[in-house]
């Protein structure tokens, strides 16, 4: 065991998208754990949407990142010491840890990782709080019906391709919304996807949503936001059912981008649109865990990792998360 | 009885707001009533904002009215002559007569009016679709708990007026947003809101949101969209609720205006924006009619009307209603 830590913290607040200068590598003392405590030593981070928002000031999703603090994220490592009979050394956990590559938490704040399940990293993606947010906002912010036609902005980051995997399950048109020519094939060969466009390769998003959702849309799952939501929500269907999980398009932006409002559209199609954070399915993570397994051991869901490795690459591997850059779930391999 | 009928056709396709050079008054021989059909001398008709979509060419609606067609709506009347055993002479109903002096129509296709509940007219307002509408977007879309708080936009309208009193009922506090002095004292002294405000005074739509919702805001009946809209958003609370009845602020724009975007907010919030139409519970009318019929019974909601006389006033009534001139339900008095 090394006598320092490293540790990545927030340098400044960024402005606009964030820059690899807005984080600084820091060292520190190894952290001591207490009773009741766990000292975990990190394998893999995960970098995710939502901390562009912790970053900003004033999210409204939690405690704002402070300047000078650690970087809020989720690791999945391997407990090192124990003062708690919950855990033992060499036990696998997932945990809010932050970005460093050893972490002190109370043993009971930390979820068990069965190594047999999957690779341990799978508990940063479909075994996960992403795969979590893709069944619980699928499932139960959206109730697809079979036949009916599921929309995914986003679709190949974490969230967006389980999404349209758990949609086909649920025998749905699946159809997906990503960066790039490869994210398309990934999403098309890959996953199962109905159909997917680039709308990078497209400056009319409605013509493409028109000729890939010829029957209009049920469920749009929107990890985006901007143009491409405008489009989806005037393609949706009567009694149509949006689920609002990500904005990733508006995060960089420090005052409200204009847009066409739409509002108006919702009453005549007694359309829904639903803002969700996972935690409000706390009650059932279980339920989900459970299915998600299933499915991962069943083959009938896939999933993609994009790794970079080192946490001194962490910042870049976050900026190019928010650019889109990764295909399925972004991590940072620490050890 | 006249040889002679009065109508109001569609002349144009409004642009913009609609100008009283928009319709015409015409006259058509009187209509007879075959097999199954009555004939029913109009008393009242009701204009309501929902018409402006119907004139607008691609309403999403329903059906838009083709110029030189009579234009829809509902009228309150009288049974003149009855070919179906469901009516007689005398009796008093309620159907989409459209705006004209007489109509006919198929007898089942009549709601049949109980005038010992309250005067003919309520069947175009606190007994009629107004009534339902806030009745079930109200209860239905936005299950208020008590103790909540409650903001209306359009307050002072045939639903709006309707909802505030609903949610005091349910002990929810209720806020109202309107456009006169005269519309604030109607909602806060005859109606028992627990505060409005003229938003014609005060360009800070936020800053007397939040002096008046200080808790934040659980619920958001909009009628209105538009800047009012935006503020609201941006006050509402964790898993906050809007139901999207109405944008009278946008119908008159040929283009869609522009607005910040907000869909982010709903995340954090685990907030729902619903669109409805009162036809959604069609198969629960009669428990609205019967539940609006005891309150107003019970001296527990009151409502108002604003009559003008004569069906050559119809296009003048329905555009004054539009820009907000009326006071509670806008009905023209036909007989």
């Amino acid at each position: 065991m090394p006598a320092i830590n490293r540790q990545i913290t927030l340098a400044s607040r960024p402005a606009g998208m964030p820059k690899v200068s807005d984080f600084h590598l820091v060292e520190s003392p190894m952290p001591k754990a207490g009773p009741g405590e766990a000292l975990v030593y990190g394998l893999y981070l995960s970098v995710d949407p939502y901390m562009r928002a912790r970053i900003g000031g004033a999210s409204g999703y939690a405690k704002p990142v402070e300047p000078g603090e650690v970087m809020v994220g989720s690791v999945a490592g391997e407990v090192i010491e124990s003062h708690d009979p919950r855990l033992a050394p060499g036990d696998f956990v997932e945990g809010m840890l932050g970005w460093q590559e050893y972490a002190v938490a109370q043993a009971k704040s930390l979820r068990k990782i069965n190594p047999e399940l999957a690779p341990v990293s799978a508990a940063l993606s479909v075994l996960g709080m992403p795969g979590l947010t893709a069944y619980f906002g699928l499932l139960d912010i959206c109730r697809p019906q079979p036949g009916e036609t599921v929309l995914i902005s986003g679709a190949a980051g974490a969230v967006g391709s389980l999404v349209g995997q758990i949609a086909r399950i649920k025998r749905c048109r699946a159809i997906g919304i990503a960066g790039s020519k490869e994210k398309v094939r990934f999403l098309t060969r890959d996953l199962g996807f109905d159909a997917a466009f680039n709308y990078k390769d497209s400056a009319d998003y409605a013509a493409k949503i028109r000729e890939l959702c010829p029957n209009g849309i049920d469920v749009y799952f929107d990890n985006v936001g901007g143009a491409i939501t405008d489009a989806a929500i005037a393609r949706l269907n009567v009694r149509g059912r949006v689920a609002v999980c990500g904005q990733i398009s508006q995060y960089n932006s420090d005052e409200p981008e204009m847009g066409p409002r739409w509002l108006g559209q919702l009453i005549a199609k007694q359309a829904k649109v639903e803002g969700f954070l996972v935690k409000q399915f706390a009650g059932r993570f279980e339920e989900g865990y459970r299915q998600l397994a299933a499915w991962l051991h069943d083959g009938k869901i896939q999933y993609r990792e994009d790794v970079v490795t080192g946490i001194e690459n962490a910042p870049r591997a976050f900026i190019g998360m928010l650019q889109g850059q990764n295909i399925g779930k972004q991590l940072v391999k620490l050890a």
